[in-house]
């Protein structure tokens, strides 16, 4: 779908929309609305059921989003988070110096320096993307860090944290004593950075204000064991730098253990090479071929950066490959740094008696981003031709004729039909959607009120349920459909009579009758997120 | 309990701490470890469930948390969001000029000028409260908002939120259009504010960064029916400004009805402080003769606000009643104001055709603050003494014998003995507990990866579990009471031989054999938080 189209859906059925709205809005900024937030938790649960289940000393923290000067100092941030920007001497436009040069398709720019970057331009001199002069400025160094006074003597500096993982590391020795005392340990967090983007662009892809969900897993380089031989045959597609300094532009697939044995990685690094993989393929069902894994080489990659692998996704909205998720192997950098910042000593004593500065490895996962991919992956616009031939590969009887209530029904109401024309759903795995279940009186003023006591006995089945009350059957199931919500099950004049309903299912539109007595059972194990091991088989990946 | 034991056991079971402990804090903010975003995620989430809960055209959205300077100056907290600082001309000490007068026991400071509080602070001249020193500085007032420059131009200014409700307020003409397109609509955010707080203190009361849970309910004033009939009798601990200003200080316990009927209050209103009340005293079991609403004066309040009730808790860590809630009319101040500043009209249509300007119902609810009174209120020393009477009203037999395992455990494992001494437990409502179900192996290596099994069949069911593996059974039960474990279920020979385990309740220390397929049924409902209309019978709240 083109980014157009999601962005209009967004507004028009509160996913999300430009904050400050009726203030012409605020260049970075997003509210997230009902569908969007639900959908967000739900994403941010899935990735912590999936990554802090990896093991019980791994836990979910939230630090304070606030960090005092001294931290950004010793983090590096206050010298080098920066971009290099340039302005237009004619009409005042910013941009930022590397985006310019890329999109005049020069490759290999990420990581220069202002100064390199500065020489590109000058041989390149391209026009302002505002007014088209050819007036720029030479690049500067612009931090991307909020700063604020902070305290009342205007003499404290602190920041809007640019990164959640700070807050992992600076929690380190606190955790320690929280935990098993053991290594390896995992600290994660889910929340929001800011960054004072020169260009906020691509809607949810360079934002002011996003929501990043981060592990860092502090282990002994010396003896961080891994279960590899129960993942080694994973094919992995991966593009290595060595490949891509020799030209190579597609990924090969390469088995977790050849990359181990072969490609020279540590086996710590690929098992969870391994498991992102899994959470992008199997939890999120991204298509597997829309997949890879692109190795940053020395100069694209942070120094403290040992080993880093972009996961990337093929998004047809934004044309190209696009980062969700990265592996960061960073050594004792944080530790080493924030240990001197702090005076402290952060190494600890490992059960085996052996004091060690543990090492990190970094998992990240950015939680608009991959909202933004659920919406380019899964949102599926059918048309009715295309639907013709029997989308339902239903093993169910076809939907009961509805029983004709005594009363003549308003027009629109009192059958269970589709919509004609083309539909837009949202094929969300049943537990990434907003809403689980809808619950529709077929006709409002005989069957609300039985509809809304089967919602109520299915919130207590631990499912989210909405009940809508207005339009013909079919629309009602167009709406659901568009925000991703699985399951319809519609309460005629029978359910009165025998307690069963119509079950309509989003991605076949198949429709079978049910006992509500049975919908607890059927739907509850279907909306809960996949644990690693405790998703669907491995063998059998979800198509 | 007192704030340092408080303070001493959420830092050591991992519930929260000072931010940047190790570079020695960062005043008024704190980071939430495993056990306290657990909690605080479940307390936001019950706040969501019964007040979004109130109307399916109530909706929970996730604004940003910047807000461009429009906004804030419409909304007049670019003027007016000041508290007067004094400073030590001695030391440089800041301090709140109506603290330092509260604290020498003067009554209604709330809301005087700088000017008038400088003249007080001139007759009571107070020494400097880290001195000593009597050189304070005439108070002036000082924004509290934390300013951000916004963008590369340096020309922009953003502000992060003073209060979530903007966010709400600014999303209304988007979120009409989303929602039913009809009055009543409730916007609800649960979110960080941000404040430059001049002296924080009383660890969760005054924080820099804090989370606040508003529903900003939208209604045409001529228009808005509430069921008030349905709660006509409940009665309401109120303190009322009238009664202030004659010298009461007790409230006294008046029936929504008479509130209503005598006491001069819109019905809208009156129900929905009933809904307050059952919330804090039915879903959060405040105990009902520490609630109180308080009325604030003309000259407390906010002058927008046309009536305004504080709902405080007497909180013993804190010595008094501290406000954990608001109800607050708001009128149609906030509409006003935004649809002049954006020069946009944001009167609507409403079902019978008329246009209409809507009114505000503001809901607001601190989540640090009651997080902390969950503590203050729920935790409890039990010491052997008292609990020696048999605290267990236990309707069951006695804890079967564990029987005796093939190979000897090792020492302190084998048996489930509480723990002799004093114990803390923490009787929080199993819905708001961070854990729900501790699963404990009697002795590790027989019974853990049955243990584990078990584990993983009640996550299965929807239950959020922990395997704790070391120390006796007694050590670990006495380590899930500190943490309010509604649940745990001990894994044992006799579990391979006919699937029963024993099922250990918190509060009660009460142990009976279950069968292990019925734990789900049995545990899954009692970890649901309350609906409106679905929780406890009201005729008998919980003790």
């Amino acid at each position: 779908m083109q980014t157009e189209e999601i962005v209009s859906l967004f507004k028009r059925r509160g996913v999300l929309w430009p904050s400050a709205e009726i203030y012409g809005g605020s260049a970075g900024l997003f509210d997230y609305g009902p569908v969007g937030i639900a959908l967000k938790r739900r994403l941010e649960d899935a990735w912590a059921r999936w990554f802090v289940g990896l093991s019980p000393n791994y836990y979910l923290i939230d630090p304070a989003d606030i960090v005092p000067e001294a931290v950004v100092r010793a983090s590096g941030h206050l010298d080098h988070f920066s971009d290099a920007d340039v302005a237009c001497g004619k009409c005042g436009h910013h941009a930022r110096a590397d985006t310019l040069l890329e999109e005049r398709g020069l490759k290999d720019v990420e990581g220069l320096t202002p100064e390199a970057l500065g020489r590109l331009l000058r041989e390149e001199n391209p026009p302002c993307p505002r007014c088209g002069e050819r007036a720029l400025t030479v690049p500067r160094p612009f931090n991307l860090m909020f700063g604020l006074d902070f305290g009342v003597t205007g003499k404290e500096r602190a920041y809007l944290r640019p990164e959640t993982a700070q807050g992992a590391y600076l929690s380190f020795a606190r955790m320690w004593d929280v935990g098993r005392k053991q290594l390896p340990l995992g600290i994660a967090v889910i929340g929001k950075a800011y960054r004072n983007e020169i260009a906020p662009r691509n809607v949810l892809f360079r934002m002011r204000a996003f929501t990043q969900a981060e592990v860092q897993i502090f282990f002994d380089p010396d003896d961080f064991q891994v279960p590899l031989q129960a993942v080694e045959h994973e094919q992995l597609p991966c593009l290595r730098a060595t490949d891509r300094a020799m030209g190579a532009r597609e990924p090969t697939l390469v088995s977790a253990k050849d990359l181990v044995e072969k490609g020279g990685l540590p086996d710590f690094y690929v098992y969870h090479m391994v498991h992102y993989l899994r959470f992008f393929r199997d939890v999120l069902r991204y298509p597997v071929e829309r997949i890879r894994f692109l190795e940053k080489n020395e100069k694209e990659r942070a120094f403290y950066n040992r080993i880093h692998f972009d996961l990337e996704v093929k998004l047809d909205s934004l044309g190209d490959f696009k980062e969700l998720g990265a592996v960061h192997y960073r050594g004792d950098y944080d530790l080493t740094r924030h240990g001197a910042g702090s005076k402290t000593d952060l190494s600890v004593t490992t059960t085996a008696g052996k004091k060690v500065l543990p090492h990190v490895l970094e998992l990240t996962f950015g939680v608009d981003r991959n909202l933004w991919a659920l919406a380019d992956l899964h949102l599926r616009v059918e048309t009715p031709a295309a639907a013709a031939p029997s989308p339902t590969p239903t093993p169910t009887p076809a939907p009961a004729p509805a029983t004709a209530p005594a009363s003549s029904p308003p027009p629109g109401e009192g059958d269970l039909k589709e919509e004609k024309g083309p539909r837009t759903y949202w094929a969300l795995p049943a537990y990434l959607a907003p809403t689980q279940v809808a619950v529709l009186p077929l006709v409002r003023k005989l069957h609300a009120s039985l509809a809304e006591g089967i919602a109520e006995t299915l919130r207590d089945a631990g499912l989210s349920v909405v009940v809508p009350l207005t339009a013909s059957v079919g629309k009602r199931y167009a709406r659901e459909d568009e925000v991703g919500t699985p399951y319809a099950v519609t309460i005629d004049g029978e359910t009165l009579e025998n307690g069963s309903v119509t079950l309509r299912e989003r991605d076949s539109r198949a429709q079978r009758r049910v006992e509500v007595k049975a919908l607890p059972g059927e739907l509850f194990p279907r909306v809960q997120a996949p644990r690693p091991g405790r998703g669907p088989p491995w063998s059998t990946p979800p198509a």
